[in-house]
Formats: structure tokens, C-alpha cells, sequence
């Protein structure tokens, strides 16, 4: 069962800069081997739920060791059957559109 | 690593009226023994992660039967040692307030 | 047109314990005259888009005068003519499954 | 007040299929003259507090000439005195990995 995953993970107590502590997140996301897009606000993974969820967990795990309070959001968006959704949503928004939109 | 984690779930293409699928995620929630706390947008439950995120799935599969696209909102707040947060964190806004705030 | 709106409010570099900014906001939502209901993730409120929204930038503004980041999550419900939805979504849960369920 | 907006925005009770929707939410943000990036879960837009959130609010009235419940989910990063980091933040990580990242 294919989802597409958008999460966003912060240290809370750990100052107002956490660019640190993000970079090893999409770190570990970009060696996952899922498909993933980051973005101002979050990174989309696409992949199977359990995998997807083990790429949360393991960035979790790694924050885990030196943040002590840590604020996680996650969306999914599932649809049966469909695939490359990463790409493909926005597809079909400039498809509606007929034009190109900011990615 | 016990979490509070709050969740929604939410059937796509369905019609307008969701209770009839969000009952059946509280009756898993309800019979998971973790403890939780439904509100009118989500409901709250407090575990470790594997054990919190298992009960999300389970009411992920159960909703997958017969709903094709679903919309899955998760938050987590996670605080190293902390415990009965479900309760513990409106508490200590009362005791700060000096008064019970509406639940 | 009537919402119900769900949000959370936090200081991000002023220290893992921010108890003392949400009871502020806390404060501002109990007297704001709209239904509220706290919960452990978050605060529900019910009322108008303007008005709900109001009570929301008024917390934002509040912890603004000491908090240099702050991240906020709002989730709105919007259903066409309902109303009471802050209590009336659980006790459609709940007359649905036939007992109570923990708020 | 500049902050960085992420949302989304759905029907629900309209189908599975919900480009038809967005695809006039993404006209509407692409036409009001604030920075925005499309992803595959949501838009970010940068801009002030009520600027952005007129934004919101139109996407809002649009949707609910024809669509009776609608889901909206809104993440707001504020950080004074900050700009430009709807691209800057990734720069960041990128400059702190050593490496582009996908987006």
C-alpha cells in the first residue's frame, strides 16, 4: 500500500536555528532509497506505509540522542493503486492549469 | 520512548458524513489499551512509538477495506522521561492559570 | 460560516518546558466568548472563520512580544449549515458505537 | 510580521479525485503576487500574516461555492527579522550537507 508521506520533525529547547538537526534528517531520507522532495516546510517521501514510517522512525531515533523534547508532523495521503504521485499530483494541476506551476 | 501522538483519519470520496468511519478508528483506539482522549478534531493517545503507531496503522487497514483514498493527519510530541502527559500537560496550564480551563 | 478549528502554538528555542506560552494563549481562547475545548495537542475552538482566525493571529501576537520562532499548526472543519460540532461530532461517534468514549 | 504558510485544502464528499479543486486554489495563490512553491502535499507561500492568510481565506470562499465540507490543514514558521526562506531554508541544509537535495 503506496502513501505519500510529508513530514516536518523540530528540536524544541535546542535554540531558534535547527537547520543542524534537520540536515541529518533529509540526510537520511536522500539515503533511504524512497523517492523524496524536500520542501520550505517539510520533506514528501513516497513508498510502501512501512517503509515510509521507518524513515520517520530512524530520523526520530538519531534526533533522539541529543534533542530531549522533539514536535513531529505527519500527513498521509493514500490512494489505491496509484503510483509516482510524487510527480504526478502536480501533473495534473498543470495539466488543468495549462501551464506550469512553481515547484 | 512513550509518545503523545494525536491523529485523524479521514475517508476521501466517501460524502460529506465521516462518523460512520471514524467510530469504528475509535473502537480500535478504545480497545488498544493505551490510553487515549477523543476531541472533536483528532483523537490523543499516549504510548511508546511502535506501540502508538501501531494502533494508527490498525485503523489505517481497517479503513483501507472499504475506502479508497484517505487523508491522515499525525502529530507527536515526544518529551525524554516524561509521563501521563495526556493528562499532565493541561494540568500544569491550570495550575499556571490558577483555574480549570473546558476540556 | 461557521468552523470548527483546531491549533497549537509553540515557542522553538525557549527551552523544552513551554507551559508558560501556552497558558497565555490559553488565557486569550477561554476569553475570547467562543466555545473552546483544550486537549492535550492542541486547543478546538468553534466560530466564524474571521473570528476563529482572530483568536489565533491574538495568540500569535501575544507570544510574538517574547518569542522569536514559533511554530503553529491550525486543521479546519468546515461543514455547510452545521453547528454545536465541537459536542456534536462525538456524540454522533458515540450514539454510533452505542457507549461513551474518554474525552 | 513575514512568516512562511504551508496548506492544503480539501472537499471532502466529492470524489476521490480533488485536482479539479486545488488546481483553482493554486491559480488563485499563483495570481496573488506572493512567493509560493507547489508540492506534492501542499503550497508554502511567504509573506505577512494577513497577506497570507487572505490567500488561505480566498482559496477558502472559492471551494465553498460548490463543495460543502471542506479540510484544511495550515502550518505557519515565523522567525523574526527572517526572509527569503522559501528558499532559503533549503539552502541551508544543502550548504551544510556539502550537496543539493532534491525538491
Amino acid at each position: 500500500m503506496s502513501v505519500l508521506l510529508e513530514f516536518s520533525m523540530t528540536p524544541i529547547g535546542k535554540g531558534e536555528g535547527v537547520s543542524k538537526y534537520v540536515s541529518r534528517s533529509i540526510d537520511i531520507i536522500s539515503k533511504s532509497g524512497l523517492e523524496y522532495r524536500a520542501n520550505p516546510m517539510g520533506t514528501v517521501i513516497e513508498g510502501d506505509w512501512d517503509e515510509a514510517f521507518a524513515v520517520v522512525k530512524k530520523c526520530f531515533q538519531r534526533m533522539q540522542k541529543d534533542c530531549n523534547r522533539i514536535s513531529t508532523n505527519v500527513k498521509i495521503d493514500y490512494r489505491k493503486g496509484a503510483k509516482h504521485r510524487i510527480t504526478g499530483k502536480i501533473e495534473s494541476v498543470e495539466k488543468r492549469l495549462g501551464r506550469k506551476v512553481k515547484k
